[in-house]
Protein backbone atom coordinates (compact mmCIF):
# COMPACT_ATOMS: atom_id res chain seq x y z
CA UNK A 1 0.00 0.00 0.00
CA UNK A 2 1.47 3.31 -1.30
CA UNK A 3 1.98 5.55 1.90
CA UNK A 4 -0.56 8.32 2.75
CA UNK A 5 0.68 12.38 2.18
CA UNK A 6 0.62 13.76 5.44
CA UNK A 7 -1.67 17.07 5.05
CA UNK A 8 -1.55 19.64 7.34
CA UNK A 9 -4.55 21.84 8.09
CA UNK A 10 -4.64 25.22 10.19
CA UNK A 11 -7.68 26.16 12.53
CA UNK A 12 -8.23 29.83 12.63
CA UNK A 13 -9.68 31.06 9.20
CA UNK A 14 -9.44 27.66 7.85
CA UNK A 15 -11.70 25.44 9.92
CA UNK A 16 -12.56 27.80 12.45
CA UNK A 17 -14.92 31.06 11.45
CA UNK A 18 -12.65 33.68 13.76
CA UNK A 19 -13.52 36.47 11.63
CA UNK A 20 -16.86 36.54 12.67
CA UNK A 21 -15.59 36.52 16.43
CA UNK A 22 -13.99 39.43 15.69
CA UNK A 23 -16.53 40.95 14.10
CA UNK A 24 -19.00 40.30 17.24
CA UNK A 25 -17.03 41.51 19.73
CA UNK A 26 -15.76 44.74 17.59
CA UNK A 27 -19.82 45.63 17.23
CA UNK A 28 -20.13 45.07 20.65
CA UNK A 29 -18.33 47.45 21.53
CA UNK A 30 -18.44 50.31 19.18
CA UNK A 31 -21.67 49.11 17.62
CA UNK A 32 -20.51 49.01 14.16
CA UNK A 33 -20.73 45.95 11.98
CA UNK A 34 -18.25 46.15 9.62
CA UNK A 35 -18.59 45.21 5.48
CA UNK A 36 -16.51 42.52 4.47
CA UNK A 37 -15.32 45.05 2.15
CA UNK A 38 -13.87 46.91 4.67
CA UNK A 39 -11.60 44.06 5.84
CA UNK A 40 -10.08 43.24 2.17
CA UNK A 41 -6.67 43.50 2.41
CA UNK A 42 -5.58 44.74 5.93
CA UNK A 43 -4.05 42.16 8.78
CA UNK A 44 -6.68 41.41 11.65
CA UNK A 45 -4.37 43.33 14.12
CA UNK A 46 -5.10 46.39 11.92
CA UNK A 47 -8.68 46.22 12.32
CA UNK A 48 -9.79 44.26 15.43
CA UNK A 49 -6.58 46.02 17.40
CA UNK A 50 -8.98 46.96 19.97
CA UNK A 51 -10.96 43.60 20.42
CA UNK A 52 -7.38 41.58 20.58
CA UNK A 53 -8.18 41.55 24.21
CA UNK A 54 -10.86 38.98 23.38
CA UNK A 55 -8.12 36.81 22.16
CA UNK A 56 -7.69 36.13 26.23
CA UNK A 57 -10.82 35.31 27.09
CA UNK A 58 -12.86 32.49 27.67
CA UNK A 59 -15.40 31.86 24.58
CA UNK A 60 -13.23 33.77 21.74
CA UNK A 61 -12.20 30.18 20.49
CA UNK A 62 -14.33 27.77 21.80
CA UNK A 63 -17.75 29.41 20.63
CA UNK A 64 -15.90 30.02 16.87
CA UNK A 65 -18.52 28.68 14.12
CA UNK A 66 -17.53 26.13 11.81
CA UNK A 67 -16.19 27.02 8.11
CA UNK A 68 -18.72 26.22 6.03
CA UNK A 69 -18.05 22.85 4.14
CA UNK A 70 -14.99 22.24 6.30
CA UNK A 71 -16.55 19.38 8.35
CA UNK A 72 -17.63 17.37 4.95
CA UNK A 73 -14.75 17.77 3.54
CA UNK A 74 -12.26 17.23 6.08
CA UNK A 75 -14.20 14.01 7.06
CA UNK A 76 -13.10 12.58 3.85
CA UNK A 77 -9.69 13.87 3.64
CA UNK A 78 -9.06 12.01 6.62
CA UNK A 79 -9.48 8.84 5.19
CA UNK A 80 -6.80 9.33 1.91
CA UNK A 81 -4.41 11.32 4.08
CA UNK A 82 -2.15 11.37 7.55
CA UNK A 83 -4.33 14.17 8.37
CA UNK A 84 -2.80 16.70 11.46
CA UNK A 85 -4.82 19.65 12.54
CA UNK A 86 -1.84 22.37 13.65
CA UNK A 87 -3.19 25.43 15.80
CA UNK A 88 -1.21 28.41 16.90
CA UNK A 89 -2.26 28.44 20.41
CA UNK A 90 0.37 28.74 23.12
CA UNK A 91 -0.04 32.76 22.28
CA UNK A 92 -2.92 32.51 24.27
CA UNK A 93 -2.85 29.90 26.96
CA UNK A 94 -6.59 29.75 27.76
CA UNK A 95 -7.24 28.50 23.98
CA UNK A 96 -5.30 25.68 24.60
CA UNK A 97 -8.07 22.95 25.70
CA UNK A 98 -10.85 25.40 24.60
CA UNK A 99 -9.65 24.49 20.97
CA UNK A 100 -9.29 20.99 21.86
CA UNK A 101 -12.63 20.53 23.24
CA UNK A 102 -13.78 22.68 19.72
CA UNK A 103 -12.04 20.00 17.81
CA UNK A 104 -14.02 17.18 19.60
CA UNK A 105 -17.14 19.08 19.64
CA UNK A 106 -17.45 19.66 15.53
CA UNK A 107 -14.53 17.30 14.11
CA UNK A 108 -15.34 13.95 16.05
CA UNK A 109 -13.56 11.87 13.63
CA UNK A 110 -10.24 13.72 14.64
CA UNK A 111 -7.97 11.91 17.48
CA UNK A 112 -5.82 13.56 20.01
CA UNK A 113 -3.06 12.34 18.03
CA UNK A 114 -3.89 14.20 15.30
CA UNK A 115 -3.46 17.54 17.22
CA UNK A 116 -0.77 19.80 17.49
CA UNK A 117 -1.29 23.36 19.41
CA UNK A 118 2.53 25.06 19.04
CA UNK A 119 3.96 28.75 18.81
CA UNK A 120 5.02 28.69 15.41
CA UNK A 121 4.81 26.43 12.63
CA UNK A 122 8.30 26.23 10.75
CA UNK A 123 9.00 22.89 13.21
CA UNK A 124 5.98 21.17 11.52
CA UNK A 125 7.19 18.54 8.29
CA UNK A 126 4.56 17.05 5.87
CA UNK A 127 3.47 16.84 2.36
CA UNK A 128 1.08 19.50 2.07
CA UNK A 129 0.26 22.72 4.35
CA UNK A 130 -3.63 24.70 4.61
CA UNK A 131 -3.23 27.80 6.37
CA UNK A 132 -4.71 31.21 5.77
CA UNK A 133 -1.05 33.23 6.62
CA UNK A 134 1.88 33.44 4.71
CA UNK A 135 4.09 33.52 7.93
CA UNK A 136 3.33 29.53 7.87
CA UNK A 137 3.72 28.87 4.47
CA UNK A 138 6.13 30.62 3.81
CA UNK A 139 8.43 28.24 5.84
CA UNK A 140 6.73 25.21 4.68
CA UNK A 141 8.59 22.45 2.40
CA UNK A 142 5.91 20.71 1.27
CA UNK A 143 3.01 21.67 -0.87
CA UNK A 144 1.18 25.07 0.22
CA UNK A 145 -2.73 26.19 -0.39
CA UNK A 146 -3.44 29.31 0.73
CA UNK A 147 -7.04 30.09 2.29
CA UNK A 148 -8.78 32.79 1.27
CA UNK A 149 -9.15 35.16 3.96
CA UNK A 150 -9.90 39.15 4.04
CA UNK A 151 -5.93 39.74 5.38
CA UNK A 152 -4.59 37.88 2.35
CA UNK A 153 -6.85 39.19 0.11
CA UNK A 154 -4.94 41.41 -3.14
CA UNK A 155 -1.85 39.45 -1.90
CA UNK A 156 0.79 38.68 -4.30
CA UNK A 157 0.53 34.71 -4.25
CA UNK A 158 3.78 33.43 -4.28
CA UNK A 159 4.35 29.98 -4.79
CA UNK A 160 0.95 28.84 -2.88
CA UNK A 161 -2.34 27.80 -4.63
CA UNK A 162 -5.02 29.63 -3.32
CA UNK A 163 -8.54 28.49 -2.69
CA UNK A 164 -11.78 30.44 -2.23
CA UNK A 165 -13.31 27.20 0.11
CA UNK A 166 -13.65 24.47 0.85
CA UNK A 167 -15.10 22.82 -2.59
CA UNK A 168 -12.01 24.47 -3.82
CA UNK A 169 -10.04 21.96 -1.68
CA UNK A 170 -11.97 19.08 -2.80
CA UNK A 171 -11.08 19.29 -5.63
CA UNK A 172 -7.76 19.68 -5.58
CA UNK A 173 -7.40 17.19 -3.19
CA UNK A 174 -10.04 14.41 -3.47
CA UNK B 1 26.04 34.48 10.59
CA UNK B 2 25.65 30.62 10.83
CA UNK B 3 22.15 28.85 11.08
CA UNK B 4 21.61 27.64 14.65
CA UNK B 5 20.49 23.81 14.64
CA UNK B 6 17.00 23.16 15.78
CA UNK B 7 16.90 21.48 19.15
CA UNK B 8 13.83 18.99 20.05
CA UNK B 9 13.17 18.71 23.83
CA UNK B 10 10.99 16.43 25.60
CA UNK B 11 9.23 17.51 28.84
CA UNK B 12 7.83 14.17 30.99
CA UNK B 13 11.08 12.36 31.76
CA UNK B 14 13.59 14.75 30.46
CA UNK B 15 12.55 18.06 32.10
CA UNK B 16 9.42 17.10 34.47
CA UNK B 17 10.21 14.13 36.30
CA UNK B 18 6.70 12.26 36.16
CA UNK B 19 8.48 9.18 37.68
CA UNK B 20 8.92 10.78 41.17
CA UNK B 21 4.76 11.49 40.46
CA UNK B 22 4.42 8.26 39.98
CA UNK B 23 5.84 6.67 43.01
CA UNK B 24 4.12 9.25 44.64
CA UNK B 25 0.88 8.14 43.78
CA UNK B 26 1.43 4.48 43.74
CA UNK B 27 2.84 4.84 47.53
CA UNK B 28 -0.59 6.48 48.35
CA UNK B 29 -2.81 4.37 46.82
CA UNK B 30 -1.05 0.94 48.06
CA UNK B 31 1.09 2.48 51.22
CA UNK B 32 4.20 0.10 48.73
CA UNK B 33 7.01 2.62 47.85
CA UNK B 34 8.68 1.43 44.75
CA UNK B 35 12.63 0.84 44.33
CA UNK B 36 14.57 2.19 41.68
CA UNK B 37 15.63 -1.24 40.98
CA UNK B 38 11.79 -2.81 40.82
CA UNK B 39 11.04 -0.12 37.75
CA UNK B 40 14.48 -1.19 35.39
CA UNK B 41 13.22 -2.20 31.75
CA UNK B 42 9.18 -1.87 32.69
CA UNK B 43 7.09 0.18 31.06
CA UNK B 44 5.75 2.90 32.88
CA UNK B 45 2.07 1.29 32.19
CA UNK B 46 2.88 -1.68 33.25
CA UNK B 47 4.06 -0.43 36.61
CA UNK B 48 1.64 1.96 37.00
CA UNK B 49 -1.26 1.09 34.84
CA UNK B 50 -3.06 1.45 38.56
CA UNK B 51 -2.16 5.02 38.90
CA UNK B 52 -2.60 5.96 35.11
CA UNK B 53 -5.94 7.77 36.52
CA UNK B 54 -4.08 10.53 37.71
CA UNK B 55 -2.91 11.48 34.00
CA UNK B 56 -6.06 12.75 34.07
CA UNK B 57 -6.07 14.39 36.87
CA UNK B 58 -5.19 18.20 38.14
CA UNK B 59 -1.59 18.57 39.41
CA UNK B 60 0.16 15.12 38.13
CA UNK B 61 1.69 17.41 35.48
CA UNK B 62 1.46 20.73 37.12
CA UNK B 63 3.79 19.31 40.43
CA UNK B 64 5.83 17.66 38.67
CA UNK B 65 9.44 18.07 40.19
CA UNK B 66 12.51 19.40 37.61
CA UNK B 67 14.72 17.13 36.33
CA UNK B 68 18.37 18.19 38.02
CA UNK B 69 20.26 20.22 35.83
CA UNK B 70 17.86 20.77 33.61
CA UNK B 71 17.05 24.55 34.09
CA UNK B 72 21.16 25.19 33.86
CA UNK B 73 22.40 23.14 30.81
CA UNK B 74 18.55 24.49 29.08
CA UNK B 75 19.13 27.93 29.98
CA UNK B 76 22.34 27.75 28.02
CA UNK B 77 21.51 25.27 25.04
CA UNK B 78 18.94 28.16 24.38
CA UNK B 79 21.37 30.65 23.57
CA UNK B 80 23.03 28.58 20.91
CA UNK B 81 20.05 26.27 19.20
CA UNK B 82 16.90 27.07 17.95
CA UNK B 83 15.05 25.60 20.95
CA UNK B 84 11.63 24.10 21.14
CA UNK B 85 10.08 22.13 24.28
CA UNK B 86 7.76 19.50 22.58
CA UNK B 87 5.40 17.77 24.36
CA UNK B 88 2.75 15.21 23.97
CA UNK B 89 -0.08 16.11 25.95
CA UNK B 90 -3.42 16.25 23.91
CA UNK B 91 -4.51 12.61 25.45
CA UNK B 92 -4.63 14.27 28.46
CA UNK B 93 -6.60 17.45 27.72
CA UNK B 94 -6.18 19.24 31.23
CA UNK B 95 -2.69 18.75 30.48
CA UNK B 96 -2.26 21.28 27.85
CA UNK B 97 -2.70 24.46 30.36
CA UNK B 98 -0.62 22.57 32.74
CA UNK B 99 2.38 22.13 30.83
CA UNK B 100 2.64 26.00 29.81
CA UNK B 101 2.25 27.43 32.97
CA UNK B 102 4.71 24.69 34.34
CA UNK B 103 7.53 25.47 31.75
CA UNK B 104 6.61 29.57 32.46
CA UNK B 105 7.45 29.03 35.90
CA UNK B 106 10.55 26.43 36.26
CA UNK B 107 12.21 27.60 32.76
CA UNK B 108 10.86 31.35 32.33
CA UNK B 109 13.23 32.05 29.40
CA UNK B 110 11.30 29.12 27.18
CA UNK B 111 8.78 31.77 25.21
CA UNK B 112 5.17 30.64 23.89
CA UNK B 113 6.57 30.62 20.02
CA UNK B 114 8.98 27.51 21.50
CA UNK B 115 6.13 25.61 22.79
CA UNK B 116 4.42 22.70 20.83
CA UNK B 117 1.90 20.49 22.51
CA UNK B 118 1.16 17.34 20.34
CA UNK B 119 -0.42 13.82 20.52
CA UNK B 120 2.51 12.26 17.80
CA UNK B 121 5.88 13.59 17.42
CA UNK B 122 6.30 12.21 13.87
CA UNK B 123 5.27 15.57 12.54
CA UNK B 124 8.57 17.00 14.02
CA UNK B 125 11.06 18.47 12.26
CA UNK B 126 14.71 19.74 13.56
CA UNK B 127 18.31 18.58 13.67
CA UNK B 128 18.33 17.09 17.04
CA UNK B 129 15.96 15.05 19.65
CA UNK B 130 16.39 14.99 23.07
CA UNK B 131 13.54 12.02 24.32
CA UNK B 132 13.27 9.17 26.80
CA UNK B 133 11.17 7.46 24.44
CA UNK B 134 11.77 5.45 21.23
CA UNK B 135 8.32 5.93 19.48
CA UNK B 136 9.15 9.46 19.09
CA UNK B 137 13.15 8.52 18.51
CA UNK B 138 12.82 6.21 15.90
CA UNK B 139 10.76 8.55 13.63
CA UNK B 140 13.31 11.67 13.56
CA UNK B 141 15.08 11.90 10.65
CA UNK B 142 17.89 14.18 12.55
CA UNK B 143 20.29 13.36 15.67
CA UNK B 144 18.58 11.28 18.25
CA UNK B 145 19.50 11.64 21.84
CA UNK B 146 18.45 8.64 24.54
CA UNK B 147 17.68 10.38 27.98
CA UNK B 148 17.94 7.23 30.37
CA UNK B 149 14.32 6.80 32.33
CA UNK B 150 13.78 3.32 33.75
CA UNK B 151 11.71 2.22 31.44
CA UNK B 152 14.26 2.65 28.44
CA UNK B 153 16.86 1.16 30.86
CA UNK B 154 18.61 -2.09 29.08
CA UNK B 155 16.55 -1.61 25.75
CA UNK B 156 18.99 -1.42 22.97
CA UNK B 157 20.26 1.60 21.98
CA UNK B 158 19.57 1.44 18.12
CA UNK B 159 21.04 4.84 16.41
CA UNK B 160 20.56 6.89 19.85
CA UNK B 161 22.88 8.30 21.55
CA UNK B 162 22.45 7.45 25.34
CA UNK B 163 22.92 9.91 28.11
CA UNK B 164 22.42 9.63 31.86
CA UNK B 165 21.57 12.75 33.00
CA UNK B 166 22.27 16.76 32.06
CA UNK B 167 25.62 16.99 32.79
CA UNK B 168 25.90 14.22 29.51
CA UNK B 169 23.80 16.46 27.24
CA UNK B 170 25.96 19.49 28.28
CA UNK B 171 29.24 17.60 27.48
CA UNK B 172 27.88 16.63 24.41
CA UNK B 173 25.90 19.64 22.78
CA UNK B 174 27.54 22.77 24.78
Amino acid sequence: MQQQKRLIVDMDGVLADVYSQFLYFKEKDTGIRLSTQELMGKSEADIFGDQWKYLYSKAFFRDAPVIEGSQKVLEQLNKCYELFIVSSATEFPQSLTEKQEWLNEHFPFITWKQMVFCGIKTVIKGDIMIDDHYKNLDYFSGQTILFTQPHNYGSPEKQHTRVNNWSDIAALLL
